[in-house]
């Protein structure tokens, strides 16, 4: 199969009927493969290649630009913008507590966060680079990021496009936001959350969001890395919310698999943090959290919600964003005297 | 003379012979203007909103991406590329050190960091926006910055223009690299420079370089703020040089004050941490600072300077690289549930 991600379907869930709330803190370790533990070593090196621009065609894009971590994990924007002021066709998933996802994009084309981060490299409308490879070369010229790769992968021929891909991945699976106010909660603080967010909790079982958005993540059951959970989406498609925010127009998973039985099936997206990764949706069509919660209800299960339940589960939805770490900013080697950019 | 900064024209100092060199460290700390001293408060403030893309017209562009701390306080282009890939005509100077310039811009034209922080939050190839209260309207509803300007500035209408460019100033007051290897040397630990770049701080004052790289910064004598120290570039003008990187093609100074006697005239750069802002000059036209040192000889004293001269020289401009200071990264406030980008 390769790159291409496996999937589940969704759809076999829904034979059932509203699934129990299986309430479950975010753990305090994201999970990481067996072919790339996390490493101190490997963590301070991808952090420095996270934010390090000069390896877009333009030196101006780095994975931070659209997926900042001094915001929600993304850029507020509806598509996001890379070289040369170009837009793509969906909206930057967060990279906080990704490292959660069983597979990477919106359409689930990548199996790991390593794959993933080898993605916008390439994409000429995000840090639009021709190869890999030509990216690659940019690192290597700076000799001041060797001493790096050798210490987290060793002296032989440490710089490579694998290696840089696995060390942004560790630096990403230390990017997770525990011990939100649900998180004490679950744990046993009673107090941790307001009487409106208990209430917003009950509901958002009780409608049946929590067949979907399961597990620590709220992003469904948990899959093996690389499997997929997918979810149909609009499932409901005869209503007004479709056509007025044009959910229709994107195939999602068809794209990569070309099967028909792909067609609108997205990842289901984590729910942590969401007051903070406004706009939403995979085409972030929708600018307020009241409006996805309206959105999602209709689309998916077919139901209206009152002001009141719809106010109830965003309290809730509230209640899910958690402790950003502090982190401290890399210093980005330079050849000295010349500008591997300006060449 | 409202927002036109003073300007102190060299060729009076060249009357003179060349000066004798008056060899000074970095101060450990920035001056600050009477009317906006330092504080931990407006430092915290003005580093928020040094990072925050959010109030540019795409959501993409903040003062970092331009003056990047995480390298040497610029981006590695020639001319940077702000909103929509626009780029513009000079080079983007170092924020690094930047608060001991008595004007800022290549031309001179703002009498302070207060005034010059406002500058590129309107220019339509940089954040674009089209006006200051149109940014400052973004900040403003960003209620999570409330408490922040509050801290800084009271509660009386704390939220203004000035306030916001007050803060980012005061910031950048801190982004000062002391404790280079000259720094070290000068303040008597005789080991600090190599017997190479102790040769080529001599050579540094005896082909003339100090006449205008001059005091702790290498900028030029101190003068008051809001006077600037400029010099003609190129004061000679018939050499291959100024051809081939079309150094005669920018009027400098002129385009501020339309005299004939500004034509050309820039304020001269600090040198420090020149090792890590190539490409050199106002337009970034050399990436190689051996090279840049052969033009400022021919082009500024019309000496040509034997391969041997450039290479000490130049060690000894790599002694002028101090410490960055080690920065945390700011938590940028959302409005939960909205963004102000995607509106």
């Amino acid at each position: 199969m390769g790159n291409l991600a496996r999937g589940f379907i969704f759809s076999s869930l829904l034979a059932g009927s509203v699934m129990a709330a299986d309430w479950q803190a975010l753990p305090e370790v994201a999970p990481a493969p067996a072919d790339n533990p996390t490493t101190e070593a490997k963590v301070e090196l991808g952090k420095m290649l996270y934010f390090d621009p000069r390896f877009s065609s333009t030196g101006t894009v780095s994975c931070n630009s659209c997926h900042n971590v001094m915001e929600g994990g993304d850029d507020s924007r509806a598509f996001s913008m890379g070289v040369h002021g170009k837009t793509g066709g969906r909206n930057a998933p967060t990279v906080w507590n990704s490292a959660f996802h069983s597979v990477q994009f919106w359409d689930g084309r990548a199996p790991s966060l390593e794959e993933q981060a080898k993605g916008p490299v390439v994409n000429p409308v995000e840090m639009g680079m021709k190869e890999l490879e030509q990216a690659m070369d940019r690192v290597r010229e700076l000799e001041g990021y060797r001493p790096y790769f050798e210490a987290a992968f060793g002296k032989k021929n440490p710089m490579t496009v694998d290696n840089a891909a696995k060390a942004v991945a560790a630096f990403e699976r230390t990017l997770i936001t525990p011990n939100s106010a649900y998180d004490r909660y679950v744990k046993g603080d009673k107090k941790a959350m307001s009487a409106q967010q208990i209430r917003g909790m009950d509901k958002f079982a009780s409608t049946g969001c929590v067949s979907c958005h399961a597990g620590p993540a709220f992003n469904g059951p948990q899959m093996p890395m690389g499997t997929g959970f997918f979810a149909k989406f609009p499932t409901f498609a005869d209503n007004d919310y479709v056509k007025k925010y044009g959910f229709m127009d994107d195939p999602g998973r068809y794209e990569v698999t070309k099967k028909d039985a792909d067609k609108h099936m997205v990842r289901v997206p984590t729910l942590r943090n969401i007051t903070d990764t406004a706009p939403y949706f995979h085409n972030g069509a929708v600018n307020s959290l009241d409006e996805a919660v309206r959105v999602m209800a209709k689309t998916q299960l077919n139901k209206d919600l009152s002001k009141g339940d719809v106010e109830d589960i965003v309290a809730f939805l509230t209640a899910l964003t958690g402790e950003y770490p502090q982190i401290t900013m890399p210093r980005l080697p330079s050849n000295p005297g010349t500008s591997i950019v300006a060449q």
